[in-house]
């Protein structure tokens, strides 16, 4: 795919400085750019780049001045950063544009598969599933009977859906993700052996949700777990039984959850982040990184710690502890002189 | 599947209290109840539900006494939570009941296969595998040359399984989990590379033992990395090369045992803890989740921090944490007295 | 395979003490030796077991002297540690000889594969792939569109590589493992809903690189994510976009690193750690288990802690940390005697 600026600049509503004809064939970042790539300039401090790029075409912001000579062709757009992404996403629209059922794909009779989706080699569909239409599974994912997967979805490869579980539109789930074991419940017993509680409850996964590689999200015991629209998993999150994640929250890398917790909508946890079982996220709470959660958490608020509790408290609680050293030695001094007056 | 309230009530043997022909075709909790349905009630928290459910059955423990009126039919049983969870198994079980060999596995001539298994689509096992009579693996599971698998014992899809890997009866592993994949050693060479150590161990999984999605056991350097009788895990766990997990021990979601220790019997490790390799964690000892644990843990011991030590001792200087700004005000205010005094 | 003394001491350049054609089919332990067994004594704390051990022969080192009898065949040799696992990689080579490729294997029209490979059943490999000369693919491995896999390399079962990846020669990967999934990237819009940003850079893992079992290395957004030469990665890591790992750099288990970092060469990264993004890491650092780095680190220090810092510093603070009842007791008192002073 090789793309002239003055075509680019057409998509993009942006205007030519330079020459209109160069053409491009990649997208580069502004500081790796080299001949035929295509960069952007946004951030003000990578603006010292752009004086020394390789870069064939650059994209600026409309309101931008260069205060020496600039190589590079450059595209004034209303926002670089957002017509930079759009023209990602463009490239990687042109990448990712499979289709057909694969003979190899094993497929029970009874599943329905709407129209122009992509069924890969290896693929297993059980009893009754359906898939919607546009959807694409990668090769080796496994969806269990009853299961439904909704149109324009994409499951990468090796993507493991039990049996009843419910996924949406538009959601993107990665290689490895497991949506529906079951929950970890087992009951005591008097010889101190466990019995498994049966975890019948399924997974609903509701519209535009991306799950990251090896993500597991359990079933719950009865009823479901589940992730509401627009919420972002990064990789090897733990997503435990009965667990619902709110609306456009988003949870980092290695993060766990723990049974029947509720997470509000517009919430941000970050990397590493445990959370105990049974509690309420309010809305918009945010929990830094290798955060411990063992209480509910209000809506709005920022905590830290494990346990956790109010971040700038932690934080300022923190610097004591690095000072600990010098805080002890004051209460020797203080002894030595008390023991001096007396 | 549909069940009346009388049949239920033979099953458990119990007593039917209200229409003994009402019928169900679900489970619910006892908070999301509808016509059809069928939930307990166990814990007295939840009592206040019972007046206002829609479920058609609740089965109540046998001393249960009504403040006012029942809609639903009520089935008194001597225990309500148990008797549920027999239900959640009886239900359970109908629905994973599949058996037969799928002509798209791949499988050696030299494996022996169990009767009554069900072994399914893009299954591959090896050479001299040996799968134990009503063994389920299901799809795209990997058994390795010369491994075996015990009678009754589920594989979920995607289980790989390597080489020379003994897995015992009536143990469930979730999809993901990887069994015997080389342990993590190498010998640092005067260059500064490092120079990989062949393991050539194996892991042992005794009998009734589940291993949660996504969960890591890697076999040993020499000799094997063993989970012992009735031991469980969650998902996302790591347990290294030489490793002893005990009987019965549970281990919460991504909590990782570093090579060569050995953990007890009956051992609580919350989810996300860290323990170092090469030592030993007494039996019935419990640790905190998000605790690192650096030295060996005596048997009966509650430990909590990182680096772990006892827990009550933990919280306690936690506390103290958390108000250093206030002791360093103090430490303050003395310091101004003293300088005062003298 | 059963050797006898003397073929094994011609093997390693070593002299046989004892019975020269005593015979051996396996390696343990020297505190497992048992009768047909080979085992080695190098630790000094390990001396006392020679005198009782029951394996056939054991490898000493040329300087060992017996200060009682001793059963087993000796084999003295230069460095009995550096001969054993001499040996463990001669008994691995011999069981991991598998060659050919699968017709069950689906293999684009137009990829590459070199000699004498292994490519085993239920593999997926795409469009214009390349795999290098003696290559071993193991099952239900997925190799997306445009990748390379250098010679020598092994991908154990069930691995999943995305598109555009580039995997060098004598490389590991264990099953499960997730190369190329999107970096976590999405940028907030006005009605708190997020925009994906698509990711099409890719990874580059060079060679002599061992990654272990359900760790993630997600592509770039643009350009590359780089595991560099000799780094070696266990189980469960998390990788996120844009990160480069340096030479002969160690990770342990369930550690991750956040988008953009930059960690040097001969890194020691304990296990748990979190790394923040847009950092570096200097060559030669160590970071103790658990931390979680939130600044850049300078070469060749020792960080701990979450933040982390000097890891010196914080084991003292945390000694105090342990002891805080104490010194608010001494506060405490400080308060009555200064009280009682005034």
């Amino acid at each position: 795919m090789i793309y002239k600026a003055k075509d680019i600049a057409q998509i993009l509503n942006g205007s030519v400085e330079g020459d209109e004809n160069i053409s491009v064939h990649k997208l580069s970042k502004i500081e790796e750019g080299e001949s035929g790539s295509l960069s952007f300039l946004s951030n003000p401090k990578y603006t010292s780049f752009i004086y020394d790029s390789n870069a064939s075409i650059i994209l600026v912001d409309e309101g931008f001045t260069a205060e020496r000579d600039v190589k590079p062709t450059l595209i004034r757009v209303k926002n670089a950063y957002d017509a930079f992404a759009q023209l990602l996403d463009f490239y990687n629209q042109n990448k990712a544009n499979k289709t057909g059922v694969s003979k190899n794909a094993s497929i029970a009779d009874s599943a329905k598969i709407g129209k122009n989706t992509y069924i890969a080699d290896q693929v297993v569909i059980g009893e009754n599933v359906v898939i919607g239409d546009n959807a694409k599974i990668y090769p080796q994912t496994y969806i269990g009977d009853n299961s439904t997967v909704g149109s324009d979805t994409t499951l990468f490869a090796g993507v493991k859906i039990y049996t009843d579980i419910v996924i949406g539109s538009n959601c993107v789930i990665h290689s490895g993700a497991v949506i529906g074991a079951d929950g970890f419940g087992f009951a005591p017993q008097d010889d101190k052996n466990y019995r498994k509680i049966a975890q019948i409850g399924n997974v609903i996964i509701e519209d535009n949700v991306e799950i990251g590689a090896n993500t597991t999200i359990d079933r719950a015991t009865l009823g479901s777990t589940i992730i509401r629209n627009g919420a972002k998993l990064d990789n090897l999150i733990q997503i435990a039984h009965n667990v619902e994640i709110g609306e456009n929250t988003v949870i980092a890398a290695q993060s766990g959850i723990a049974g029947s917790t509720k997470v509000g909508k517009n919430c941000l946890i970050a990397a590493q982040v445990g959370i105990i079982g049974h509690i309420k996220i309010g809305d918009n709470a945010k929990i830094a990184a290798q955060s411990g959660v063992s209480a509910s958490v209000q809506e709005d608020s920022i905590v830290f710690g494990s346990p956790a509790f109010n971040a700038r408290e932690y934080r300022r609680s923190y610097v004591h502890f690095r000072n600990l050293q010098k805080i002890v030695n004051r209460i020797d001094n203080l002894e030595k002189k008390l023991k001096g007056n007396s």
